[in-house]
């Protein structure tokens, strides 16, 4: 037996009593928090992440190997570049925060309703700002991939439809960057409409196509020592809002696409899995436009939103 | 009722379903880690912050909140401050991890011996390089303070000496600041020296003084917000190296210091608050040192290791 095994089974009370001593005093010293959710989010952060340490019987080389991973994750941490977002991603700790707080979640709450359409994460790439667009307009612009026409409509979830309703979408292009990711400042693949007076929308984007998440830093280090793939399944960003409604955060996903069991951030639900229909390149697309030849998709994506104000 | 409350009261298994099957996929996305100690520490971590997540029902402000301050925390970390070990610091982290490797924690192993000294927080301000000197020697230098007289043994957990002993000791001055937080890259009130052959050991330092961790950053933000105070109970740093021994990472506290039971960092041990006995500056000094007339004070330290390989 080693020295630590020893000491587990001749002392194993003392020890125990120690450890559980210490979260309770690093609980209450948090007793004279003024903000009562503050205090019960600091209670519940302490007592998690001791019975964790607890548990796995952390060293002290792996604390110190938590400490400069930590720090390698700040660093690498800028305007253009969120990698505790994508940490919390790979974790799944956005995933299950989303599922928490999603309305659809737990089903239709009348009888008559369907349930809203779920959420899924907002990946790093989302930017404030975007340009609005007319419905039926390209909002690809210089990104290159195969186009796409996307349409559909905003309704509540006893059917009625929500016109005005603000559809911000974004994507990644045809070799897996956001326009963001680019030098350059370019603005493409990105934009914002409102439905017609019937909750309906229609765009020209891009049929999405995998890509990985950014995998040059330490969370990209991480996946490679655990034997996972950095890669997403084919997706389009959609974030819907409108007044008397949740805000709705979610994507669109690829039937047929390979990634859809192995999405590196956890991002799929079966709902959320379209069909985009291929078009040969002489079909007639829905609003005449001409493509040069090329070949094209469309899905169709139906949202419910769930009532409520936030 | 809140639309909240309605769908968690009427479909609480659809949703814990939901959010039980996500953590077992995260954990099961880990499966392939080669490392079987990697494996087992991701999987924990997932279940653990998963768990919490799942307690507090962490909102989506509050998600992104602990991403702006993690954000935060990271940017202001550099070679001169950590400010992540300040954060495991006041979460008392480092204090449980050190708990569960802490031989003196179980009590003594066999009948005869005595417990280990305890050990505690290593603190951000150890920095390697820190010059020797010889037993007897003034490791203040030019830090200010009132002088102390420290001596002691090193022996094992049977009595026996330990010769050869490395004892590295680091404190903070009496304006409460370490070397390494002057600008002017001075080594003061730091430096290691070696046990002589019956394990003695003896050096000139400062009598400790209280003193806040840095809370100028979000870690000292979130002590302001909880209530908590930044200020450490006054102390000297120890860490105690010898062949065939565990390292031994420890500090010594003042008896009386009104600190002891609010200490920033949950350090104090009852076994390591020791009586520092003030002297009157005409007191003769233990080695004939002159102090020009300063009042001083004297502490008695013994160190009992515990055998082992770390």
């Amino acid at each position: 037996m080693t020295p630590r095994e020893t000491s587990s089974t001749s002392h194993p009370d003392i020890r125990a009593v120690r450890e559980r001593e210490l979260t309770d005093r690093v609980v209450r010293s948090f007793s004279a928090t003024t903000d009562p959710r503050v205090r019960e989010l600091m209670g519940a952060l302490v007592r998690h992440l001791h019975a964790f340490l607890r548990e796995v019987r952390l060293t002290e080389p792996e604390w110190q190997r938590a400490i400069e991973f930590l720090t390698d994750v700040g660093h690498l941490t800028d305007e253009h570049r969120q990698e505790f977002v994508l940490l919390s991603d790979v974790l799944g700790a956005s995933m299950q925060t989303i599922t928490v707080n999603d309305p659809a979640a737990a089903g239709a709450d009348e009888p008559g309703e369907v349930t809203a359409t779920e959420a899924t994460v907002l990946g790093p790439f989302f930017v404030e700002g975007s340009p609005r667009v007319a419905l039926g307009a390209d909002l690809a612009g210089s990104a290159p991939g195969e186009p796409c026409w996307v349409e559909g409509t905003v309704t509540d979830t006893a059917g009625a439809p929500v016109p005005g309703a603000r559809i911000e979408v974004w994507e990644a292009d045809e070799s897996g960057r956001y326009d963001v990711q680019y030098p350059d400042g370019r603005v493409a693949g990105r934009a914002h409409l409102f439905t017609d007076e019937d909750g309906g929308y229609r765009f020209w984007a891009l049929t999405p196509t995998p890509y990985p998440i950014p995998h040059d830093g330490p969370v990209g280090a991480l996946l490679a020592a655990t034997g996972r793939s950095p890669m997403r399944a084919a997706h389009l960003h959609f974030m819907v809002d409108a007044e008397g409604f949740h805000r709705l955060v979610t994507h669109i996903f690829v039937r047929g696409d390979e990634l859809l069991g192995d999405d590196a951030v956890f991002g799929v639900r079966e709902s959320l899995v379209k069909t985009f229909e291929r078009q040969p390149s002489d079909a007639a697309t829905p609003d005449g436009r001409a493509l040069g030849g090329r070949a094209w998709s469309r899905v169709r994506f139906d949202i419910l939103l769930a009532r409520g104000d936030e």
